[in-house]
């Protein structure tokens, strides 16, 4: 039977019809991976019944597998690493007769393209939307031949945001104090609707034509960086868009979950973990879909997992990025995970990647970080995590009364918890994002709560993330869940726009004393080495004020986070362990001094205060 | 300096005043432990003048040490395997000259005691609080000696509930399908007022006079024990009641925290593992108060620990203990904790013991069970921990509206992260206790919730535990959160109660229907070997419905707990990988069966079904 099987093959591979190649993917690639083996996807009308053949010093063809679909060969290539870099034709042939040929080139790398930097806990990262943010170039709105036309009263629509509307606006951003800015997905998603977010993708190699090229990804990229700001691209491997070409025509059944038929995903991401969980309840996780235009990929097709893999790091050393920001992290088959993750850090070892693992539990969210000694062996490479406990915790702790188990006590005690991570310092910390109401809406609008969260955000342990418009208060009270409200445009991002929030033109009062706040908390934070390095001390929430200290050896500062009632005066006895006798405590953003001679400090209502011990 | 307190200590060890000796504990001891070293505690106004002499054989005194406080000296005596049981003097001499003796008694040990066997997921536990249950002899409820006098109609007065009442009512118990008694504590608490609840303890060695004696627990044991119901002593080593005489002439400033000074405690359990915790609430958490009149004790003191070890096992020895409830496991010295668990079981290696830390966090809870690989490389011998996030999650998962995050969902999750504890199987799950709102009263008195809480409670994995009075619907939904009428009298317990819960003269239609609910349930749980041995199998609650098996290589048992909609029916296809195509389903109370041709299961609203699998 498996011989029968094998001349099947072998005989589909090699019978004459009329080919055609539409595409090769990787579409080029470098010299000089410590993976020296490549895998070429070739796809074209029955060009799984030819032969492939390459002649180029340090390359060799491996082998060919062909997939059940005849319009698909992959191609195992070995890269030595004293291949030349050049181009070179790879022959199909059908028998001897030659019938196809391509061009195929192999690049030299960048000098130290591998030893990129990552970004650490003294960035503080940028989230953008793009399609939502500026819109640089207006004569991308539309393309021709993509479907989705722009539609800006349309909150789900397309809105024209562009690579040219970042890269305009970069100074705006390091003015601001920004050192990374993490965007939204910029791959093609030639949907029907809804393609503005980015998490369809219908071509993991071409930056979304409405976004602008991928040579302009990569100009803007490099822009960012001569002003020393990371670039940390979004990423989706669990799913693609219901569009993508190889969905349409699959190499072989198994390249989709649940064979290609829509079942949704029951969210439930605890299974991975539950030793109690059922397989269905595990499957139904894993292999379900997101929703039925995101078909569910399944990277156990080994195939798939090497194209996956191959495509990060493509991009990686196209663009020259920083990190990347993994879309629905526990999604995905969690073995492939471990190994995407490794191959990534194999090549570059100082490279930043952030998962997505969307739960409250530290617990469940600590399962994937590098280093975590699971119960059931399970180990990862992925250095961060996206802290959403501590999301959570921020919210209910500003929102809540304060009591006994309610209020401030929630971030006390979810970061009390830090114990079950491998690197809790190596979190990333955020107030929102794209895919929750803004944090100006879960605060009620509330300015003084703002200035806590942000505070907060910005002293506590771990690299700050902050979603664009946050420092012009921008809010979705009026829609609260509602994504298109959430993602709303950026005022002064479109020629036109009344407000504009990058000048700060018809800001109101508010929103320019926030950003004032921010831009001051932002721009200190850039140089407090004790914030980025220092280990963090808390103490009990008591009388409706919250106080840490971050420390080193050589620095210290105090931070007091007050919603108590009118008059509170905190007793300075209480953090002797840490506040030497006799210190000055010097707020950072307004140079005020307060002696701690009498014991006390006398406190404002619903105020941050970050004070140097000095 | 060291010379001079030397010569000082010796000076005041010897020289001459007017001695008498008030106790010596233990009182007693036995020969053959594994421990060979015994701490004798002999307490007499100015006894540490004087010098202890023992002649016996096989009986070493190591030495003697002095606290400051004259009245206290501490006899550590070797008494080798081969010592001879029996009565010898422990002559007191001031010089040369015999002042003192005091007859001392070893003991040979009962055939078997080191075998005792603990609770185990066969079991059901029963909890008491032994003034509320049932007075069996009206003659104790005051003695003369002691402060408080009864009075029934104040709900934290003492209401004449004892031993004896306990006692008479074995037959009761046994006939509900009670396998083991956890009484509240029962040693003397001489306090002004709140004595009932026992935990206050003034003598570490005697059972209150208001309960009966230490022989007549002891022949409770042994009646229990004749009826195969085990019996769980409730142990608090954390404090002792202000009118201890210990606490009141303390051998030294350090024998209670803070320097015997009320502090209170700060209740924060994360502290114990918060690795950003500060020093200050560390302290105020462990060495912190209960309440003013709990002095807590200092466990660091090398005499205190000892005397406290030498407690619980001079108790399990005496009585006959098949195992100990541990009382705010996390709040003494950890180190001690660990130390006096591992001592128990040093002694007694198939005895349990249970320890009380309430969190709602699995992460919390399960850094103290024995076999746990700790980030700060704490280890425990703990065998078993009091279930209290799935406490609270049951109920959350009973009272919560069904949606996505809430209701089922929360007993769903809670489970998931059994992978936390080193044994998840070993733990005590419970739907109330003595500290909070009876269940009836948390489930808003629906009688439907109830049955459900209590299929829940016991067909899930671990050994339950049910607080007395439940079987009859007992409640304080009048008085939420008030402890003294949660522990309202079980009625019957006295003479001329007008309704008798042992006969069930009296009670309503509702509370007989609970009561038979809940013995059918335990008399089929008794031999129902897949509950107590088998794995679990959960599936993510759907439709207002919670489906899990209970299953081992022989027997499966399905459990489904419904809270949906009137017209439900249940997708059998679902549990494929657990339900064999074809099977019987059969209730194990009603003996209904259900045939699983149609691959759809109907379900009546707000109803438990436990299904054999045949």
């Amino acid at each position: 039977m498996r011989l029968l099987t094998l001349l099947l093959v072998l005989f589909l591979c090699t019978c004459v019809r009329a080919q055609e190649i539409s595409r090769v993917e990787p579409p080029d690639w470098w010299v000089g991976f410590e993976q020296t083996e490549l895998q070429l996807l070739v796809y074209g009308k029955d060009i799984g019944h030819l032969r492939a053949e390459i002649n180029h010093p340090g390359v060799t063809l491996l082998r060919t597998v062909c997939p059940p679909n005849a319009n698909y060969l992959f191609l195992y290539l070995n890269v030595a690493a004293d291949a030349s870099p050049g181009t070179f034709p790879i022959v199909f042939r059908d028998q001897d007769r030659e019938v196809l040929r391509h061009s195929y080139t192999l690049q030299a790398r960048r000098d130290g393209a591998a030893g990129v930097q990552g970004f650490n806990n003294s960035d503080v990262l940028y989230l953008i939307t793009p399609d939502r943010f500026a819109n640089g170039d207006p004569e991308n709105d539309a393309v021709a031949s993509l479907i989705e036309m722009p539609k800006r009263n349309f909150p789900g629509g397309r809105h024209g945001g562009d690579i040219a509307g970042m890269q305009q606006r970069l100074d705006y951003l390091t003015d601001l104090g920004i050192t990374a800015i993490w965007i939204n997905p910029v791959l093609e998603n030639d949907m029907d609707q809804y393609s503005y977010h980015g998490y369809s993708t219908t071509d993991f190699y071409r930056v979304d034509p409405r976004f602008g090229s991928n040579a302009a990804y990569r100009d803007f990229c490099a822009a960012a960086g001569a002003k020393d700001v990371k670039v940390i691209m979004d990423m989706i491997l669990n799913h693609s868009g219901s569009n993508h070409w190889f969905v349409v025509d699959p190499p072989s059944e198994d390249w989709v979950n649940y064979g290609g038929k829509y079942v949704n995903t029951n969210h439930r991401r605890t299974t991975v973990q539950d030793v109690h969980a059922s397989e269905f309840d595990r499957r139904a996780f894993s292999d379900g879909w997101f929703v039925r235009t995101m078909p569910d990929l399944n990277q156990r097709n080994r195939l798939l997992a090497d194209y996956l893999i191959q495509n990060s790091i493509w991009w990686i050393e196209y663009a020259g990025l920083a990190g990347i920001r993994m879309d629905t992290y526990p999604y995905p088959d969690k073995d492939f995970m471990a190994e995407w993750t490794c191959a990534v850090l194999r090549e570059y070892p100082n490279f930043s990647i952030v998962g997505e693992e969307w739960s409250t539990q530290p617990a469940i969210v600590s399962y994937w970080q590098a280093g975590k000694d699971n119960h059931d062996g399970y180990t990862s490479c992925l250095p961060s995590l996206m802290d959403f406990p501590l999301q959570d915790a921020l919210k209910l702790a500003l929102t809540e009364k304060e009591t006994w188990s309610t209020g401030w006590i929630k971030l006390y005690e979810t970061l009390a918890l830090d114990f079950l991570y491998a690197d809790h310092d190596a979190l990333v910390v955020f107030p929102d994002n794209h895919d929750m109401d803004r944090i100006y809406t879960q605060l009620g609008e509330d300015p003084a709560l703002f200035r806590l969260a942000m505070a907060y955000t910005l002293t506590t342990r771990g690299t700050p993330q902050l979603y664009y418009g946050t420092e012009i208060l921008m809010e979705n009270s009026a829609a609260p869940g509602d994504h298109g409200i959430i993602r709303t445009d950026f005022p002064g991002g479109w020629a036109g726009d009344k407000v504009n929030g990058f000048t700060g033109a018809g800001l109101s009062a508010e929103q320019r004393a926030a950003k004032d706040y921010l831009r001051s908390l932002l721009r200190w934070r850039k140089s407090a080495k004790v914030i980025h390095d220092g280990k963090l001390m808390q103490f009990a929430p008591n009388n409706g004020s919250y106080v840490y200290f971050r420390y080193t050896d050589d620095e210290k500062v105090m931070v007091v986070l007050n919603k108590g009632t009118e008059g509170l005066s905190l007793d300075l006895s209480i953090y002797e362990e840490i506040l030497p006798a006799g210190a000055t405590l010097r707020d950072v953003l307004t140079g005020k001094e307060y002696s701690t001679e009498s014991k006390t400090l006398p406190l404002q209502v619903n105020t941050a205060y970050i004070l140097r011990v000095e």
